[in-house]
């Protein structure tokens, strides 16, 4: 399927500005690449028509990249290690990509990722791309931006994305689901392993990270033997991967190249049963739904008589004076 | 609101007979509560206009019992407890009625509660109302059959609605968001409390119960102690419920008073700081939000344009040739 099949609506707009941009991003050309990102998260419907048919054109040069979800919460040392992780790549020959997915950016105007000088090494280097967080109203909206991002610098020929996320609400599940593994960064305090298995981080992490391990190398192991004994009781254990609890120092850059060295070792079993792929299938597909769902719901709230009908049936279904199912029926008839 | 208010089109078919029903069930007649329900079940559409109708006439009588969800595996002995638990109950004069959410009855054609000679004292009481799971398409379709038949035996004046699951699948969380009260019910043996955490059961349960204490008490201690550990992991700490976990016979009839007292505990701790009302409020909006989710899918899934280019373009999302948002763009644009 290529563009004239699946838009033929966005072809008018495809015009000549977008055919350079398209050549450039596939010359690895930073200015073009950032100028297609600043297209993917402009809100203008006429940016948003022509992001698509830039992405569509990209499409064929995605996937090549090892895209790493990082997460942990602040304090935890995300900027040290990424910094660390990607001047470590660059030192391997890799071309390094680091976004940041932040559903507080379009309140206090981007923390994370906002202020460069937190990585003031890889920020500088020519290998490397630093972008951080969309603004936008929604989870959903950052999230998709990021995802879309993601695949132009794919198609920029980065070998590693890098996506960002705090270690707070629920951006986590988001950057796991665009991500081919999730790491958890952990400090070895006692209890922070227990606000990430309360708030569901553990469980979907596909490696564990003790970082500061410099401070209190006895803490780091207890923290270590602990999330291990959480982990075993939290994932399946009839799975082709164990998630590995690493300690590491990013200040020292100590355990970095071991961190590397699962990741690709992740993607190696993972590649073998044939699950590393499948994963990226069922991603995409949920990711599809997830929009679908978003669209439906927001077409249904938009709708006139739903507006006006919608609080006092809600309140009515909370009060207990009508029924769910009454409620949505005579809601959704509005739709006929 | 009253009916005459909310459903304007179902007042026809509000005749004679679904005003002897309503009358019946308020009279706390077994027979017209029994064809109430029968009428719930019913796929045809004028039965279950009919049945909107009846529900919503008997939604001003509903909310008066105690609503206690009951999962565990099979074989953890639910059926032996919960005919137990029901004598106990009406030995303190409380009328019980019996329901239960089997997605799988539609396949098996009823497997829990469809045989009541399991509860064969419960079932011949004059004080207790058992009935199976309603068979359905979708376990969001056997859910809310089971929920509306609990606001039907509530107007028929059961003081306690006990809904059982088996503890596979999704079911739980079905039952926990229609129950005031979610019991998980235990066996002693290492490794039911893990399969009940990593399926998410423990998580979401307001009560443990480590049933079959009997055979091996030593076991059951240490199972407690277990699941006490895990408990204190996966639930917030700052609550002002904390999960008791209790050991019991059913089979010995020992611990089932304890087992009510826990429950109407909760109840009174829960009424003090109005979370008891206000997670029945959030019940409900959710439920009314879940079906319309449903619906809008089930529209959109059925749109004949949608129809015929769902499966190229999900396919093409999942080979990479097409992405997730163009094709949701492209499917959402068939609805105009």
């Amino acid at each position: 399927m290529n563009v004239s099949e699946t838009s033929p609506a966005t072809l008018s707009e495809f015009d000549a500005i977008d055919h350079a941009l398209v050549d450039g991003v596939l010359a690895r050309q930073l200015r073009p690449l950032a100028k297609t990102i600043t297209l993917i998260e402009s809100q203008r419907e006429d940016h948003k028509l022509r992001a698509r048919a830039v992405i569509e054109a990209l499409l064929p040069h995605t996937g090549g990249a090892m895209r790493v979800g990082i997460s942990g919460v602040p304090g935890v040392g995300k900027s040290t290690f990424i910094e660390g992780l990607g001047l470590y790549l660059i030192e391997q020959g890799l071309r390094v990509a680091v976004l940041a997915v932040d559903p507080s950016s379009s309140l206090t105007g981007g923390s994370i990722l906002g202020d460069k000088t937190r990585m003031e090494h890889l920020s500088h280097h020519p290998q490397a791309f630093i972008r951080p967080s969309p603004s936008a109203c929604s989870l959903g909206g950052v999230a998709e931006k990021t995802r879309e991002t993601m695949l132009v610098c794919e198609a920029a020929g980065f070998d590693v994305i890098i996506v960002e996320t705090v270690g707070v609400g629920q951006s986590e599940t988001a950057v796991a689901n665009m991500t081919d593994i999730f790491c958890l960064l952990q400090l070895p305090n006692a209890g922070d392993d227990l606000q990430a298995i309360k708030k569901g981080i553990m469980e979907i992490a596909d490696l564990v990270v003790v970082n500061k391990a410099d401070i209190d190398p006895a803490a780091a192991m207890r923290a270590k033997s602990q999330i291990k004994t959480a982990l075993h009781m939290l994932r399946p254990m009839s799975q082709n991967w164990t998630v590995p609890v690493l300690t590491l120092s990013a200040l020292n850059q100590d355990g970095v190249a071991e961190f590397w060295e699962q990741v690709t070792n992740y993607r190696t079993v993972l590649t073998r049963t044939g699950e590393f792929e499948a994963k990226r299938r069922h991603q995409a597909l949920a990711w599809m739904w997830d929009m679908i769902d978003a669209g439906l719901r927001s077409r249904f709230r938009n709708h006139p008589q739903v507006k006006q009908t919608l609080p006092q049936l809600a309140a009515a279904v909370e009060q207990g004076t009508t029924t769910p199912s009454v409620a949505a029926m005579r809601l959704l008839g509005y739709l006929n």
